[in-house]
């Protein structure tokens, strides 16, 4: 038997994770609930509030082998019940544990329990209550509360992500605690500027009262969305987040913009307006960003909501949005026309679509200034997904074009396992560079350094220099 | 010189490969002629009536590289002559072996030789003849008779695939004579159904004909069709299969579909009915999968008979269909809308378009509990093709979305080489996973069995429990 | 340290390396300029001349990473000053030239400067001048001139690329000279084929001229065509190349060309004629082919001059052109339709969508006599790139339906580097193969020699035979 270290091909391999496997964690990207910092001591709950409840991950791999969502606990819209005993839950789980094989969710849940947690025995039926047990009793304790796992993760910088109109009062309540976790807000506007999201006029209501400035135009909106961007970028952040179906951007005259602003408030949308208003918003998204710095994340190609029954009884982001094929090359355009070349932006570009790794991004990355490429994202966050990235993105948009890694997660717990992926999926990827003479021992050295640290550091503008 | 066991990657592969390699084959998809095994001792003909003029593969390549499909003995619709010295064509093709150098056709004729027929010598213009006579005495031996072979190659379960219309003579007669092979028919119902099938009136006399129900409206043919259902499932179909050019679906209205069913037996179908009238009747076959139980197959994207020569000349299969671009998120939402969340149903899903595998059908699979993926599809049915599959789907599916491994072929003597191929890519992918401790020595054992067995036997509802 | 022969994967790749390392190259396709072999001893100027300013692979990388073009000396189009100082441009560049670590350029110029020039220190801001003022040494010498080069390079055949209106002077003076380097023209008629490009009026003046036929209808441009053709065949063409953004071919019936190409003459072209008619004059030229025997290459997708300031500024091929999603099996029937079962014509195609390999060019090149697959084109000229291309097209297409290698490019001293890749690429593939006993040692040797040598040589119909 020739086992490896783990996850590794190479002794090599091996030897270039162990150089960086003690750097600190950039975490320019992700859902975690700033609530749970905001006070010293805040309760994970059990194991299943912790693992099971917030991971759609989990649950839809569950959920397509037959078992009902109620039967996890997951909260139902219309407040049926569903499974309240925990036990029960986890039981569940650990009998459908094998499902996880050669998944990286899989994975990070060994990591998890191993790593955060001490527990090393192999999660089965027989073993679940005593695992459940185990973990039930470590989240008792003060040491397991998430500042203190902040403190343990080694975590530099860790990212949130709030809609244009929340108050970031959980940020702020952190900040006056005085303790010293650096963690800041992310702006993302798209339940402002979706036209067709749920409870718009709602969120324009909101946007309203929390700017201080009455929305009732197209240009009072601009106006409100650049004073909140302010007010993010005061309150540390450094990134907005945007969330589109489509790479589609089109320029529209300040009057097609205000013709289509009051349609929507007086809700009477035409066809095409609400796509139109959001690839004008990009192009207006990307200005701002010239103006104040803050770096732009676009993340593309979701279907969301794709089971009706799910979204009607759960809701949203539960593990029913599929990817759609994506183009960029023409729907970027107009954008890129504007800014691509404009030093002063930074857009990061995500896709569900590899197909369009080597086809387009790297090509457009590998030449416009405003570019970077995101990590592999979502269903593309794991060993085979970043092998793909690696062997398709960096021939063409070189190392340096891209954005280094982002956990992107809303499982606080399983960031150290997420980052550990990468960097040992990182260390794979230049050992074999080095072993095929491509690269040279300082070359990988310095990449290594750059994949774990340095790369998104830099990209999101976080001070590290080239 | 590193060589190592026959297509492996390590010696862990072997040893996982060997603990499976004496498993029965299951093989729940292809297109075996029941005829071979409705008497005792049906002759398979001469070596080129055996390997080469059924197999498109074969004669697809030799026709790529300027060799006349009547050089190889194809018989042409029209009757004009074709060569008809077998010795003769067997020479094309030994003189042209070397064009199959790393393809899947290569690897199954070397060990269909080799493995069944006791041939180890290389096929070449020297040993052509030498091969033909020891093939052709094999040929008339018993021992080689299609029967003998079925138990030599340890088959549990073959179904093959009957159009709607089949009387199922030959499977009622091979019943009949007491012969224990459990062959069993599937319900392929495209020629009644695609209503721009050729010969589609023809079909739905013989549907009338045939289940004694005068099809003469849109519910007769509903009628029909369950009628035929019924007597598929007692010759003991376990499921149906449907193919089309893309995975378009949607529901009609009754009297939208009788309306359309009514312009096509009068031969005056609209532009569009088609596609429509297909798109609606994949989602009510899926509503009789639910009520009957037997499990749905829809193979997707293929542009059949590209070659508009080659189809005037030869007809159908012949090599000359192409893949296209394939979308199912969209195209398919108005069949899961219905029944993708019901747990009856069992839609196995089947691609030419590689993209859609990490981009939707990994995502769908592991969402919609009525889904599961089918193996890697006719071009796809090989080493590197495998390799993508585990690669693109397993991290998002899951192992246990899948629906195993089947062989798809008219080739029946090549369904050991077949299988043989998938058992040693699953080896080398489980073992990958264990000497990188991804998964245990005690999952890959159990991922083995499932690979070689129990996936295609439960995903086909025959009986396998997880 | 496991490290390896340079990018080789194994021991036996070094071996089938070594076997063909020697053997002559034959580049069938490429841009390097006549110009340089018309004299005897052409000066390729300086470092920055030879490396930097002709290679867009280069300038679009640094342009990417924020620096102008004018910094790296990239000549203007309205005469603005550019940077002069060829000692600060390469600091420049060598200053940056990590951004190219895992990059086939930093590949090809990394070997370029060892094997061509000798200088094997490595490439960093404080060896900058030094290898600056060693290359410029060099690029004095008569070793170094051009033709030198062309005879130690051990080419066979140099094919460059040509507009239909070339004269082809360098040609015919290269050949006055008495000098027996064999470099022969490539017949390009896209300047005057696609109506809408720049300049097309003048172009078609320019063909009126050379050809001694008054182009003032599409039979007479039809005409003068062929005098090229036959012009081009006679300087020594054995080939023409198309470009085109889609694959898109129709037949035009002769009134509608006559049409279309009038309302061209007049600058009233309606929407979609230009398409239409490069889709139509595909056919034409395929048709052309079957008559003079000149083999027809067509590469497909580029998005050209993307970013309009970069046109604007710089014009055309300066590092801005970008990839489309593209389609072959439905857009070019038409073509196939006619043509794509004749043995007189051989269309090598090529793709910027690896996505069509295994999807639409592997299964269309596995059929049609016609067809050749070109190698990796453009961003996938790699190691991933090539590694891809075998892993996604042999299986289907056979290694008997490629053409080979080529290298595509205009920068004449990196053409030993991009062979050599290839070179060494094929053995990693073959190496497995063996290894995996999928081929045997004498199949191995063939497949080298037909990889390194053979294939381009058959395809382009260069007198070697299977």
């Amino acid at each position: 038997m020739e086992v490896k270290e783990r996850y590794l091909n190479s002794p090599l391999a091996y030897e270039l994770y162990q150089a960086i496997a003690h750097l600190p964690l950039i975490c320019p990207h992700g859902h975690v609930d700033p609530r749970l910092f905001a006070e010293t001591d805040y309760p994970f709950g059990t194991p299943v509030d912790l693992l099971i409840i917030p991971d759609h991950y989990i649950f839809r791999m569950l959920y397509s082998q037959g078992i009902a969502l109620e039967s996890l606990g997951i909260p139902r819209r219309d407040g049926a019940p569903v499974e309240t005993d925990h036990r029960r839950i986890w039981q569940i789980f650990a009998d459908h544990f094998y499902l996880f094989r050669g998944t990286p969710t899989g994975i990070w849940i060994k990591d998890e329990l191993e790593q955060v947690f001490g527990i090393s025995e192999k999660l089965t039926s027989s073993t679940a209550q005593a695992i459940y047990d185990a973990l039930a009793d470590k989240l008792t304790q003060s040491d397991f509360a998430p500042r203190r796992l902040f403190e343990r993760f080694n975590i530099e910088t860790l990212a949130t992500t709030d809609t244009a109109t929340d108050p970031l009062s959980y940020h702020t309540q952190m900040r006056a605690s005085g303790w010293p976790g650096n963690i800041i807000p992310t702006f993302r506007p798209d339940a402002v500027v979706n036209l067709d999201s749920p409870n718009w006029l709602d969120s324009i209501h909101q946007l309203s009262q929390v700017s201080r400035i009455e929305v009732g135009s197209y240009a009072s909106f601009i106006t409100a969305l650049e004073n909140r961007r302010a007010f993010f970028k005061q309150m540390g952040a450094v990134a907005t987040d945007h969330a589109a179906l489509t790479a589609h951007t089109e320029h529209l005259t300040a009057a097609t913009a205000e013709a289509i602003f009051a349609r929507a408030l007086s809700g009477n949308l035409h066809a095409d307006d609400a796509r139109r208003f959001t690839g004008h918003m990009l192009i207006e998204m990307a200005r701002m960003s010239v103006e104040d710095g803050l770096v732009m994340q676009l993340h593309i190609g979701a279907f969301r909501n794709h089971n009706p029954h799910i979204y009607e009884y759960f809701g949203r982001d539960m593990g029913a949005d599929i990817p759609i094929q994506t183009e960029f090359t023409r729907a970027l355009k107009p954008l890129l026309d504007c800014y691509g070349s404009d030093p002063r932006l930074t857009l990061i570009l995500f896709t569900l679509d590899e197909t369009t790794y080597s086809r387009e991004l790297a090509p457009l990355a590998g030449h416009y200034p405003a570019l970077r490429l995101g990590p592999p994202w979502w269903f593309f966050d794991s060993f085979n997904g970043m092998a793909r990235y690696f062997d398709q993105v960096i021939e063409t948009a070189g190392l340096y074009n891209t954005a280094g890694f982002n956990d992107d997660t809303r499982a606080f717990p399983s960031i150290p396992a997420r980052h550990d992926v990468w960097r040992r999926a990182s260390a794979n990827w230049v050992a074999d560079l080095v072993m095929r003479q491509i690269v040279d021992d300082e070359d990988a050295a310095e990449m290594m350094h750059d994949l774990a640290y340095g790369l998104a550091k830099r990209a999101y503008r976080m001070g590290e220099k080239a």
